[in-house]
């Protein structure tokens, strides 16, 4: 690859994304399920730029939405409506029947006074809403704290006795279908048998269930395949869908899978320029044009990123790569080799595909970087960089009107 | 302040900025310098919004920007150039050379490749640049490690020996003018102490270079004075004028303060409708329409925010306050006692004039919120909502090239 020329072509930072990873990773996951009925519902939230979203429904893959915002992505990227889920804890009314009048799949249902507003908005439009109950398995999922979802002290789902209570409920509302289960216990998962254990106790749910003639279609195994960002021991695809057929071997179900990580993490890379080292005597900065409004995942979950200095040669020592904004947050790794660098160098962080761009930021007034596809050797644009005029628009037409 | 008619009117969630809060703060300060040149340069980074820039430009204040970005929203709020200074640690080239054209009043110089890049620039645009070197007093400033800058260890300014050479460079250099001297140690800081140390090393430091017939005109003293999020002790404003003004006293120097949070922190409010309640069994959660996207505070700095339920009476219970974003990052308060609340009652988030929607994101394709300006008692829009359409533009266009 031509970082050079991308960056001269595109301007830095970049985000960089190689769609045909994409589908090599989708086609994988597919491929796993293959002989049993099953939908790829690409998780929006990991990366929601129109293309990729585009790219993913090209190959088959359906959305998992936790936002109208999202849902709106989905449809205008071509994802057929009843591909399209709608997850989340928190939805608006608004959202609620947004959602019901474009007709998608189901919605993911987080709690009682949940299940109740989405039943009282079906009611107001006279049409029965298609929902699926979030079960909380109680099984720790050993992973970092702020994506670990699966316990009672966390705020998702509804605990399995509940559950079943709103299966009853919602049996028994003419504005409620109840069509499947869901659970997802966290992201970024390496360990196969916490999916698996809640996959069983979900599936032992499902079974009470038709004996109150309460026949699920869908069983929505979350998603969170964990990718590799330094040395992670992965999950093996083959054994993860054997594990889900194990749990549902005498159900009629389609298996839904809602993962975002798993497909794009390691597509996308971002590239970075180096404005200047410097030492204070106690370390060396590599100082560089991307920050923690482009990438926030070191910022925030302390997320490690392999970091490359691309064509760098001469002997490496420990530095920080850090961004220009004035925080000591503003970092993309600590205490890492590189070879020295110096202006205008490029810098690629790796495994930013996911949980990148789409929680990027205008802090410090920096333009949002612009994202690019690679696909099949041919690079193209998929969002330009921010203008300043794009960033002043809606407060400077404001200022004006007051002077 | 009857904030359901806010809410009603501009929609949720919503930050409400007080103006004459944010005055009285500015002319608090202004004051306490009293007797003494000073500029109180309004650190954007904190709240930049045009009409917020534009309120503290009508009381005198300068501005302190960290980004081409931001020189542009002060110019364009109507900050005086000879009132703006270019701070922060990576500036890119083109920003270099847009502050020069710009002719503001200084750039903070925070490494030597930093001053060489700047010479370069003047010397390419042929007229010389008026720098101030950060100095990294080397000083503990007992705040949160992420808003700390004042030791080696971090990647802020040079140590007292290298900002020497840098001055005699710079007295030496036909393309450069030596006009200040400037330190930050941290933001939020609540003990004088640590500043009163850092300004008489930096004093120190200027008075050694008169010997050498450099003659300094500007004392940076940086900002960070801290605020009442919780029940924090404040520095007093006295006080920390008197410790500057004694490390100062035989030197005839501007004092220019570099002042963000303290103007504008507790103007501002978060407002936020209720959703639902959801009781796990282990935990009562309060799920409401704002998220960290909005706020991240409490997710990347563990940031206590008070919390009010308007108008929610009963008996209160322990609960979590958070957003509808798919993570257990997502909160704005852990354990904080409430009475009950019901679907469309408002949650008001104090103390978020500061780092709160300048950090805000579209993660989850959420659009960011409208900020509206209470002034005399009159409140109006001074940022609209997002709307999709302004989030998916520039992504969309590029979808419909390439299909």
């Amino acid at each position: 690859m031509d970082y050079r020329s991308l960056a001269d072509r595109y301007g830095t930072p970049l985000y960089i994304y190689d769609f045909d990873y994409m589908a090599s990773q989708y086609n994988a996951l597919k491929g796993a399920f293959e002989g049993k009925k099953s939908l790829i519902a690409f998780a929006l939230k990991a990366n929601s730029n129109l293309s990729v979203i585009a790219h993913f429904a090209a190959l088959g893959a359906g959305a998992d939405c936790v936002s109208f915002g999202e849902i709106k992505r989905a449809l205008i990227a071509g994802v057929p409506k009843y591909k399209i889920i709608f997850s989340g804890v928190g939805k608006r009314d608004d959202e609620i029947l947004g959602a019901l009048k474009e007709d998608i799949l189901f919605i993911n249902v987080e709690s009682e006074a949940e299940l109740m507003r989405v039943e009282a908005i079906a009611k107001e439009l006279g049409k029965p809403a298609r929902i699926s109950i979030r079960i909380n398995p109680e099984i720790d999922a050993k992973t970092h704290p702020y994506i670990s979802t699966g316990l009672r002290e966390h705020k998702f789902g509804v605990d399995q006795e509940s559950a079943k209570k709103l299966y009853i409920h919602a049996k028994n509302s003419p504005f409620l279908e109840p069509i499947g289960a869901h659970f997802h216990i966290g992201s970024q998962l390496t360990e196969l048998e916490p999916i698996k254990q809640a996959a069983q106790k979900v599936a032992e749910l499902v079974r009470s269930l038709v004996a109150l003639e309460i026949d699920l279609k869908f069983f929505d195994v979350g998603g969170g395949i964990g990718v590799v960002y330094k040395n992670e021991k992965t999950i093996d695809l083959k054994e993860y869908a054997s594990a889900i057929f194990g749990a549902i071997k005498d159900l009629d179900l389609t298996i839904v899978c809602e993962i975002g990580r798993f497909l794009v993490a390691n597509a996308g890379r971002f590239l970075t320029k180096v404005l200047y080292e410097k030492d204070t005597g106690k370390k060396r900065f590599v100082v560089v044009d991307g920050a923690m409004n482009d990438l926030i995942r070191p910022a925030l979950y302390n997320a490690y990123h392999a970091v490359e200095a691309i064509g760098c040669e001469g002997e490496t020592s420990l530095c920080d790569i850090v961004g220009p904004i004035c925080e000591s947050s503003d970092f993309f790794a600590k205490n890492v080799a590189l070879p020295p660098t110096k202006h205008n160098d490029l810098l690629l962080v790796n495994t930013a595909g996911a949980y990148g761009f789409v929680l990027s930021s205008n802090y410090n007034t920096r333009r949002r970087s612009a994202e690019i596809a690679i696909q099949n050797g041919v690079d193209r644009l998929i969002r330009e960089r921010e203008t300043y005029e794009d960033i002043f628009a809606s407060e400077l037409k404001l200022l004006e009107t007051t002077r």
